[in-house]
């Protein structure tokens, strides 16, 4: 059977190029970077220069890029750190209401802490509109945090219009580009942000490393206390081979990232445009134009997501229902309610999410399995056979 | 030259069963556990796998592990989620003056959230005294941690009799392990403690993996939010080559500890038996037998122990002057200090780990070349000769 994988926004596979750079560092480059003999300047030299890598990707200096665990760290480290540091100045932060759960419940989390928070909303598209972020911007307002573009819908926020907002009110802008950094253009300098999450896993890089990057100057309490590590601001012993394969996978984004996108962008299309024309009652999530290159997202009327979900997956083809991070929590996506859809409608995302491994052929199948799958699993709704009773459609 | 690594304290080598055992999943096993397909469940079936050996390393249940991005984050997880967890009981915490930085700085955290801490001090083999731990719980004590061995001076901690100090009293006690699992036997049981930290990438495993133990029933808050991995008690797209390789690391420690305790003691008593007769002015540092089995630790009158380090290095052995995680801070070890060395002689400090790859002829190169470095560094010294003119020894 063919094997499909269209999760890419739940993992990346490794590049083998990524792996080979890894492996020395798997092997007898094992040092400590901290350390003072050829052992630890072995390592060392190897993060330095997957800084340098990293930094190039998003047009940053080195010594601004903090490693850290996962895009996940790097968004708590972000929001809590960031707000922390300024606490005398004020205590309001500002998130949008589609952001990842990284960033929406590490700012709950400030709430506890004594924080005030304003969730922004979102329009059909899932589109944050700069103008409401200037009404949310208060004289307490220390930081705000919109993602670059949406992982589950795939739509591209207007980051360096909200950025000209924050500066203009002196408030710190964090986004989360997790979904963009390494799949498309990303400059901290275009965008105008003051920080900015990324993770190694989300462009054919390792799992269990991200960056987090900082403007020079601007201010961050550690999340992780203990050694002098990336300039006294995240402890703990460096992943050295994970730094090592971030560093490969930034440099060969950066290099190959326009042929990328110009290899997903008709694949993404296609499944847009032709599934919503083999299968009735699609809903197609995300913004039309401003969307990422591989995020083919839509909601299937009268089906469970899951369902779905399993019988693509008996027949080779991988995608998700929503978020990887919230798919075992079997809730309906904040992401579309957020968007405006309702509760039933967005029970029934499918999630195709495509990858530099795949092609036309991938895409053919994928068109030719998944209308009988849709088929069968309304046989099942008794919503479904209300509705074709009720005479209102049906194919 | 011959290449001698004395620097197991700061990392080990990886294991090539180890490397073998991960490879798969920097390769086509990539999946993202959270996943509800067939790559979701190949990369769940593999954590789940290395829980269970994890868990059997440390006498637990696998559904107590928490995997983590290091040992630092597990200590920074343990003291500041656990004190968290529990603020409205008490805002008083206790850890002994020579834990790691990443319990004490984490202390020093909770302080500035208004706990408050008593640092517990040590003898001068380093060892705390229960009685001093019974002395400083007080009705508002919500959390004692205490090492169960210091990786600078190898002293094994009393934690069992600790244990049954903060059980009597009914406060939760967390031991960082960092320097023993996998090392000597661990098991939580046989502890008593509430909670417990380990780091991969000190038994052979890798870098950027580390695990918290923590007693079914206790509460704890995450200190990275976000989706619902680890019981939603650790939010991130889990690292699984790394806990793969965690896994395997502990099934392997599990079986050969015995073995390896055998052979690194008496290299470790060689050296320290050793060398304190072939250079004058060599302090051991550390408990004469409760000690771990790897650790030779000693302080050199009369030299700076960094300058011993670069010279040791131009010979081909490396060995750190302290912690790795302080090393670029270049100050004198708290835990020297704690254990009431003058300022002067814990700068001398010289810090040999042996590992499992280290045999006799290891040890007979650096009896060699050590007090040549050591004469060589003296000569330099301006105290030295003032000590020298004054009649007091010299070789």
């Amino acid at each position: 059977m063919r094997q499909v994988y269209l999760d890419n926004a739940a993992t990346t596979p490794l590049l083998p190029e990524v792996r080979e750079a890894m492996l020395p560092y798997l092997g007898e480059l094992f040092g400590n970077p901290s350390c003072l003999h050829d052992w630890g300047d072995a390592a060392r030299e190897a993060i330095d220069n997957a800084r340098d890598q990293v930094a190039q990707l998003i047009g940053a200096n080195a010594e601004e890029i903090i490693f850290t665990g996962s895009g996940t760290e790097s968004n708590n480290f972000a929001i809590k750190g960031l707000a922390l540091a300024q606490q005398t100045k004020g205590k309001h932060v500002v998130v949008s209401a589609i952001e990842h759960f990284s960033v929406l419940h590490s700012a709950r989390t400030l709430e506890k802490w004594g924080f005030e928070l304003t969730l922004v909303p979102v329009d059909k598209y899932g589109v944050v509109d700069p103008e409401d972020i200037r009404r949310s911007i208060r004289k307490d307002t220390v930081l705000v945090s919109v993602m670059h573009a949406n992982g589950e819908v795939g739509t591209i926020e207007p980051i360096s219009e909200i950025a000209k907002i924050t500066r203009e009110n002196n408030v710190l802008f964090h986004t989360d580009a997790v979904a963009t950094a390494g799949t498309i253009p990303v400059d901290v300098k275009v965008l105008g942000v003051d920080a900015l999450s990324l993770a190694g896993n989300q462009f054919y890089g390792p799992k269990g490393i991200g960056a987090l990057w900082i403007r020079k100057g601007v201010r961050i309490m550690p999340l992780l206390d203990g050694g002098v590590q990336e300039g006294g601001r995240r402890a703990g012993t460096e992943n050295v081979p994970a730094i090592v394969g971030l560093g490969k996978a930034a440099e060969l984004a950066r290099i190959n990232l326009a042929t990328r996108v110009e290899n997903l962008t008709p694949l993404r299309d296609r499944l847009l445009t032709e599934l919503p024309g083999r299968i009735d009652h699609v809903v197609v999530t995300g913004h039309p134009q401003h969307r990422l290159p591989g995020n083919a997202s839509i909601c299937v009327e009268f089906i469970e997501g899951e369902s779905m979900l399993m019988l693509l997956n008996s027949q080779g083809v991988a995608v998700s229902s929503g978020s990887a991070c919230t798919s075992r929590a079997l809730k309906a996506s904040h992401v579309l309610i957020a968007v405006g859809l309702p509760h039933e409608l967005a029970q029934g995302s499918v999630l195709f999410t495509l990858g530099i491994d795949n092609n036309d052929e991938d895409v053919d199948y994928v068109l030719k399995v998944m209308p009988p799958i849709v088929d069968r699993l309304r046989q099942m709704s008794p919503l479904y056979s209300k509705f074709t009773k009720a005479g209102k459609g049906g194919k």
